[in-house]
């Protein structure tokens, strides 16, 4: 028998998995990243990240539920590649004044992926009738971009000009 | 000697060249993409991003030469993490309703990427007065931004739509 084609609510479910093994490397990733960074405001915002994130899963593990199936993860090599260079940043500017900027670069990208991934999710969950998964996905989605936006304006506000300063004395 | 801790300024430069190095990827997986994909307006869309993607390495290639660098690229995990995935969607869902979607949600794990490095960067070159590098690094922002909105409107006008109907014939 030929192999059935894979449908809309795989696709889903694929990509279901791969968020939920992401966040359970950004998970372990965040600790790292707050016991790097210098600025106060930068480690507590990692540290409420960490905090939302375990939120999230949460969230991805009753969508699971919703749609009958087990969490499960699926190895996500973009997260692997986003997060091993946040790690390359924390070797490579250790003790740098501008260790800081590069991490909030790093942070970014993480939630950058995670603004695609939950965004094409949550429509998928609206094409397939998923009501309640749809609502989970969106309020993980309007915390991700806040979070984004929370590290734009820390990096505008505070981490890049100590990256500046630093470097000019 | 010992080492000078790193600045802003190499900062800026290393990431340039992560970019630099993800674009030339992009740049070849784009037809790749186009080819793949079913609807019409999708292979479209991919083939104008790879025209936009050629002037966007040009306007890269000059912000090196406004900080005196040779164009240099520089192994970026990110990005190749994140076009394997888009490669195992090609392979997974061929001949499969659900294909296109995949394919929407692949680039725009590409754009976001993108757009967080080229945020990342035009914020960086505002700080260090930079100011044409500030500009061109802005153009190709709106670019990246534009192409991710465009995919989510061609997402939930038809690809996503199609998925569903031809699941249900």
């Amino acid at each position: 028998m030929a192999k059935e084609p894979k449908q809309l609510d795989e696709l889903f479910h694929d990509t279901l998995k791969d968020i939920y093994y992401a966040e359970k490397k950004i998970l372990s990733a965040l600790p790292k990243m707050a016991k790097a960074a210098h600025n106060d405001d930068l480690r507590a915002a990692f540290e409420k990240h960490k905090t939302e994130t375990e939120g999230q899963i949460d969230r991805l593990e009753q969508v699971f539920q919703l749609i009958e199936q087990k969490p499960q993860g699926k190895k996500c090599a973009a997260i692997e590649g986003i997060l091993e260079e946040g790690q390359e940043i924390i070797k490579e500017y250790k003790g740098s004044p501008a260790l800081d900027a590069g991490l909030v670069s790093a942070a970014q990208a993480v939630e950058h992926y995670e603004i695609a991934r939950y965004g094409t999710l949550k429509t998928w969950a609206d094409e397939l009738g998923l009501k309640e998964s749809a609502r989970l996905l969106k309020e993980t989605l309007g915390e991700e971009e806040e979070t984004d936006q929370a590290l734009t304006e820390l990096a505008e506000t505070s981490v890049n000009q100590e990256a500046q300063r630093e470097a000019a004395e």
